[in-house]
């Protein structure tokens, strides 16, 4: 067994977009597991838009990081020496163990993966968090009809992807919004949204919602904010529903952003705009991963995983999903 | 029965604030009411903030006002003329009559008072469709639970100050921000608001919310918009609903006003922003009125009526409402 432990640290608070020098790459020892730990070595490590806030020194719905600490994040390993009755060496796990090879864990918050079922890197994508955050939100928060009009953005995305195909399962229209004509034809042509198109190259965000949406836009699903969102704000119809899962556009902002004010909207179509947290749905994650698994099973779910191969790489694969370079779901292979 | 009916019609949409020149006193024939009509001699006019969106060119949830039409609203008559069965000469009713001293009508949604249960003036105000937003906006859209904490903004104005009664009537904490020292001592002094600033004077919005709010903020009842919501917003609980009932703050706005943006408190807070209006409640208008009427009389709902003389002062009603002159619902008595 290898003495080292590669790790990646906050090595300074981003000032705008985060660069590869405001992380660092540091060695540790690997650690032992005391009573009732396990040792894990990672195989796969997550890469997700919600680390962006954790670098900063704000109170949010968890702790901010500190200067020198591992960056927090989910990831997939093997279990190679236990102190806990739960797990045996060789099992593969998912938890909350961090942007490094090696961590020791008292196996709360571990899931234990059974890599017949599906490939075990999916425990960070499709039947995991954001899987989760795609089922829950759009059903749980969005309460889609069928035949209605759903719109999302960052439509190419982990969450997003996934929004559009079970606007589809549930019967609704399909609208995508992303970054290339490549992810718009990977929506329309593989995971079957109705239509999507290219922020950035669109000069007319609301002419192009109005062309995509004639009937208007019954569910909104964001993951992006800013002038998207102004636009579909201004194409809702009665009674929409808009799930606030992410503002990416203004992560990196380094003051707050101003836009023109929305909530008179919500007036005018008896609108509803509601945050989430995935981890508010914990006691029903069973639910959703069984469901995401059959839709999986039967066709009827696709998803795309990108990834990049080394712990080192971690900070450049984190800063290239920010600023949307990937399709689907980054991750990044611990060797 | 006088010839004449004066009517105060749209001159000119307004630029911003409305001014007298955008109305026009206007004399017509009285009208005869023909087979199942009725005539309405008006008592009390009502002048609502929702009018001044009226007078824009802009679709919304009613068709805008055309030019020389006359100005819709509620208002409370008697009727002096019936060929309609339900109506007998005598009765006052409530109903969507306009600024007018005269009109006739189908007697469609409109609604006989019993003098005897209520000032008929209260129509237009706790009992009447200020009350009804008040009441389904606050129990329906809010969702209190008791010892929440709730906020209202325009908390002295015909809806805001009944927001804060039923929110402790619900056993919530009820905050108020409203215009001027003598409406804040009215909130906590006479209905019974736990705590009350003056917008107009205070410095720091989110200091004072800080200090009147220490755990936070459970329902943010919102009539006003603007920064007094932008403050409130960063005072949000966890699992906050935010209640938009109106933006006044903007109304007058000559071009779209620009803010922070808001939409990401929804997510860290896992907070909901929910617009409303009370037309959808129709069906259940009864058990509101019901309700209200019942605490009025339990001396639990207190009301403040300000009334003003004179169809031709209208117009100067409804510019004083929209600078928050009034103090409780503002009405027009017609002589």
């Amino acid at each position: 067994m290898p003495l080292i432990n590669k790790q990646v640290t906050l090595a300074a608070r981003p000032k705008g977009f985060p660069k590869e020098s405001d992380f660092k790459v540091v060695q540790a020892p690997v650690p032992e597991p005391g009573a009732g730990q396990i040792l894990v070595r990672m195989l796969y490590i997550s890469v997700d838009p919600y680390m962006r806030g954790r670098m900063n020194d704000v109170k949010s719905y968890t702790p901010a990081l500190q200067i020198g600490e591992v960056m927090g994040a989910g990831a997939v390993g093997e279990v190679v020496d236990s102190k806990n009755a739960r797990f045996q060496v060789g099992d593969v796990v998912e938890g909350f163990f961090g942007w490094q090879q090696y961590t020791i864990s008292a196996g709360e918050g571990v899931r234990k993966l059974d890599p017949s079922v599906a490939a075990v890197s999916t425990a960070l994508g499709v039947l995991g968090m954001p899987g989760l955050t795609a089922y829950f939100g759009f059903l749980d928060v969005g309460k889609p009809r069928s035949g209605e009009t759903v719109v999302v953005s960052g439509a190419a995305g982990a969450v997003g992807s996934l929004v559009g195909q079970i606007a589809k399962i549930s019967g609704c229209r399909a609208v995508g919004i992303a970054g290339s004509d490549a992810k718009c034809a990977w929506l329309t042509g593989e995971l079957g949204f109705d239509s999507a198109f290219n922020y950035k190259t669109a000069s007319d965000y609301g002419a192009k919602l109005s062309e995509l949406c004639p009937e208007g836009v019954d569910i909104y699903f964001d993951n992006v904010g800013g002038a998207i969102t102004d636009a579909v704000f201004a194409t809702l119809n009665s009674g929409a529903r808009i799930v606030v899962c992410g503002q990416i556009a203004q992560y990196n902002a380094e003051k707050p952003e101003i836009g023109p004010r929305l909530l008179w909207h919500l007036i005018v179509k008896r609108a509803r705009a509601e945050g989430f947290l995935v981890f508010d749905y914990a006691s029903r994650y069973a639910e959703g991963l069984r469901q995401l698994a059959m839709w999986i099973n039967a066709g009827k779910l696709k998803y795309h995983e990108q990834v990049v191969d080394g712990i080192e790489n971690t900070p450049r694969a984190f800063i290239g999903m920010l600023r949307g370079e990937n399709t689907g779901k980054q991750l990044v292979r611990v060797g």
